[in-house]
């Protein structure tokens, strides 16, 4: 079995989106910062049907996860496009278009059972009513043996985390400050666990940090 | 004249100290956390009078930092002690003992005016009543050619940021979670500086990582 690991771009204070999410702008005011270092990778742009991009130390990174990554979990709001009005409309076609990056079987956790979705480039959108625990193990019977990744948002992370289920946390911390909006840390007051860093990757307009999570009560 | 840098360690939930502070434990509950990296160093721990310790890419940059700074500016509370009953006594002589790290003359922001304490090992803490712009001004004039240090607490970090007058963040980013405590970047709301990263060096129990402050308004 592969490990659960929290794959997320995070601002220097803290958070995961800016204020004031739209459609049109899912991530919030400034959110688009977050995910700069990645818009700006050839490996990023090709399977969007973009033109250029760049080779650099992120592209290992990303390529990496693609590679040991077997299957997905996000909340709904992320499948949707941010938090917002249209989130409570269960037949909302999410903002991730004919090719979503991810190339795996999705799960969405929701509280409104729908038909899966399925896209270009081996992305399938399935939505589990049943909790978190019942979404990771459609998820890890996805990936056989390769990991499960939480791609967010903050509250899918959250809970996961409270859960004990973690293994790791795959932080990519974007050097923005974006002063309010949603926290991927929001104040929890309980006893945390324990992390272990085992890797950072400097590259441009982000630092990728890569901790083990150690004793999960 | 030298930059204004603020230094600080912060857990990657974005905390400066834990919940909880007491004057025995002035960081708060996993506060000490947070300064494991530090304390593990020969570096650090030859001027606190204690053996062992060792030699880590840490010590470079502690060696460096202690090497371009020419003073200090600290808030109140981090000066007496992190936040609780005893801050509000002007007379507390702070917990820092008789030598304390800095070697530098120190200006602590304060509204309560009064001596000049002078330590061991060429640290002085001057009581500054006239805001943090007095308190820079002092600082600049301390320091020389050498930079000036923001070490916290975060009410002080907040306010120099608010003002436009950081030119660069200096987080030891530590592998731990506090769930709760003083963040080090509350939410603002107002329009945050752009950062362009420009250094990062991981060492054991922390990532270093050093952003020059693009545009302050």
């Amino acid at each position: 079995m592969g490990k659960l690991a929290v794959d997320i771009s995070m601002s220097l204070d803290g958070f995961v989106a800016g204020p004031s999410p739209t459609l049109e702008q899912p991530l919030g005011e400034g959110g688009e910062g977050l995910h700069e270092w990645a818009l700006v990778l050839e490996s990023w742009r090709r399977p969007h049907g973009l033109m250029g991009g760049e080779t650099n130390a992120s592209t290992e990174v990303v390529e990496a996860s693609l590679e040991a990554t077997g299957a997905v979990v996000m909340g709904r709001r992320m499948f949707s496009g941010g938090e917002g009005p249209w989130e409570d409309d269960p037949n909302a076609d999410g903002w991730w278009g004919d090719n979503p990056p991810f190339h795996v079987p999705v799960f969405v956790l929701t509280h409104h059972a729908r038909e899966t979705v399925t896209k270009d480039g081996g992305t399938t959108f399935a939505f589990v009513t049943e909790g978190i625990e019942a979404a990771l193990e459609e998820a890890r019977a996805a990936a056989g043996e390769k990991d499960v990744h939480v791609a967010g948002g903050a509250a899918a992370v959250q809970q996961y985390l409270a859960a004990g289920l973690v293994d790791e946390l795959h932080i990519n911390l974007a050097p923005v400050l974006l002063g309010s909006g949603t926290r991927l840390f929001d104040a929890q007051g309980a006893a945390q666990p324990a992390l272990e860093l085992i890797g950072v990757v400097e590259a441009p307009a982000v630092t990728h940090l890569k901790y083990s999570v150690l004793d999960r009560s």
